[in-house]
């Protein structure tokens, strides 16, 4: 609006999500709805890793051994996704069709077993298939599988829809395509608190509370008042075409477990089939020949007739690990900033974290979003403790010397 | 130059080549070079077969077994590749770097061996190595192997970089973007003769000579006189990137055959693999998860280290498979032609054929070149004529009813 040279406008809102990804315009949609202005703070909005993203809804299937506080998280969000998906119309491509855990060898049957008596113990539905009952509900399954698990809790969206379905309701306006860079701290000693976020064209963004969640970004904003523990975990993932001929391949979502190496396909409405399960720390976000290889590999071993697909796209991209597997999730104690800088509830003020969401981003989207809701309202609930963003750092003896930039 | 709604004007030449692949290209740039003036006709040039290409020089190691009419001609291409290559400059990606043939186990090591002793009755080089001599020579072989075969003359050239280096010496303005519907006849009785193309923008092209050098898009070339038996057979091709810390992988271009089925791995100067070799015949220019895999499959089966390569692009394209696997090159006998129309070597006036190179069109780019510059001159040479574009048809008893659109 002013003269190209003069220093651009300050953006002023409620709150500032730093991430468009689906994890921040999840949150962002959440407070939107709850009456508060918005802005999403990414140079690119879901180009990140929900663009990779293969959408599946798996508190069940996904459950790892010793991960009880976060099964509690992923079933509350998988119970939150139908309400989520819905109060976004029909634009997610959110289905609920169930899954399918496959075991392509006996010592792989005898691992999903072994899982599945421990997630029957939480409560969890899962139900033993005869390899003749699981293949008589996918006959293009491999004759040569051991055996199947049905899991109908395990559902699926399309990320990339769903990124595009909040993007349009948010509006253009909402979106500041610029990548932030530093946070921005306001008041002395006593009353700091975070009022915003730089942007890396000299503007800010103003805002009552910053919420960063923009994954493994997190690690490059400045003035964060702990370190956030994050690692990239990349993934290949393979976008595959159905011809006509062979439609439906698969009508259930297919986890297998392929001589102990984990693959799945998700089959979308529009005849398309998403396939992944690599991780890889290797510091590439480049697509891997030998990830690639693996994964037609391991799909044909369950699927034969994926060699008579089309690969159409592979793509690459970074997940948030963090050390426990877990999210960073939720306000800073007031211990780790500036001194005597504290809300009512003995936090950092103005600024909630959430991100590390690993392999659940998508899954866990409607739980952050309400709990970050929750928190805006000076609401907080003792059983996401665990999940609080300063839980590997420790409290400094003495304060930080600087946060970033500070107004 | 004209308005809008005029009819557009008639594009004129000595010569109209149709088909902007590598062949037509070489055709059209040898042609230049002879003094004529040269249009290419070519909705997209270079983005056909020659895009997918690997782009190997390969007359030794690509003969097969009864094919000593095409090895004449291949290994009089393999000759003229070094001074057709130095006509355009040194950006081709023309080198001279030596082929290693790989077998992947014993049976494929008697099946190579087997044909080195026919390439050698031919006068062809090829040296037996030990797998320790292979080794030696590319480290990056599997100690698994089971032998391998130096062929010394065949070399490689990076079709893309040819294509944009010929398109670059001929100007745009020789480039007609359109596609070519129909030969165009002139005259009558006794002096009927092809005088150009109709494109796909009512306009025509007007030429001495028209040579027909659009590959599988010869199929649907209205007007021509014999039927080209001319089939697609897809092939799948990978491009990969070579990590710095893996540099070079390979040096030479790596043939191999594993478990009898055949994979090349063509090393670029820029650091890029190019990986290929499959063929299907199923109708489908998609890129096929099948073909993917065993191509990955296989180069890891020979070079392990494939699976620490970046994937970044996957490509199918149809080659023009024929009846002999020879192609189709030369002028047409008169008989096929309107009554009475003849040259003075007995063909039909104007028209040159030259398609049907199957796996060797870049390899046979000079030769097909310096063959239609000999036919413009008026000169044949018998020795091609094994490869006569109607040597599949039967001269009709009655003279054809229409021969596309008459001028």
């Amino acid at each position: 609006m002013d003269g190209r040279e003069a220093v651009p406008p300050t953006v002023q809102a409620d709150v500032a999500v730093v991430g468009g990804g689906v994890v921040g315009l999840g949150i962002a949609w959440e407070a939107a709805r709850s009456g508060r202005s918005v802005v999403v703070v990414d140079p690119a909005p879901g180009t990140g890793a929900s663009f990779a993203a293969a959408g599946m809804l798996a508190a069940v299937s996904e459950y790892h051994y010793q991960e009880e506080d976060l099964l509690g998280l992923t079933l509350e969000s998988a119970r939150l996704w139908p309400g989520f998906a819905g109060s976004l119309g029909a634009e997610t491509g959110y289905q609920s069709t169930p899954t399918l855990c496959v075991a392509g060898d006996a010592a792989d049957r005898q691992a999903l077993a072994d899982l599945r008596a421990v997630q029957e113990a939480h409560g969890l539905g899962v139900r033993a298939l005869t390899v003749r009952e699981a293949r008589s509900l996918e006959p293009m399954l491999a004759p040569a599988i051991a055996g199947a698990f049905e899991i109908s809790a395990d559902h699926q969206v399309d990320p990339r829809r769903l990124v595009a379905a909040i993007l349009g309701r948010l509006g253009e306006d909402r979106i500041v395509r610029r990548r932030a860079q530093a946070l921005v701290w306001a008041g002395g000693a006593g009353d700091a608190r975070v009022v915003g976020v730089l942007l890396d064209d000299g503007r800010e963004v103003r805002a009552g509370e910053t919420i960063v969640a923009n994954a493994i970004g997190a690690r490059d904003l400045a003035g964060l008042p702990v370190p956030l523990p994050l690692r990239p975990v990349y993934g290949d993932i393979l976008r595959l075409r159905v011809p006509e001929s062979l439609r439906p391949l698969v009508t259930a979502t297919v986890r297998g477990l392929v001589r102990g190496k984990p693959v799945y396909l998700v089959p979308r409405e529009d005849g398309t089939l998403v396939i992944g399960a690599t991780q890889r720390e290797d510091g590439s976000d480049a697509v891997s020949a030998g990830g690639v290889y693996e994964l037609l590999r391991d799909a044909q071993a369950l699927v034969p007739a994926v060699a008579e697909l089309e690969l159409y796209e592979t793509t690459a991209r970074a997940r948030p690990g963090t050390p426990d597997n877990a999210p960073l999730l939720g306000r800073v104690a007031a211990g780790f900033g500036p001194a005597g800088a504290a809300d009512d509830g003995g936090h950092v003020p103005g600024l909630i974290v959430a991100t590390g969401f690993f392999r659940h981003g998508v899954l866990l989207t409607p739980a952050a979003a309400r709990i970050c809701v929750e928190l805006l309202d000076g609401r907080t609930e003792e059983r996401w403790d665990a999940f609080r963003p300063d839980r590997f750092a420790r409290i400094p003896h003495e304060t930080h010397a600087s946060y970033g930039r500070t107004a």
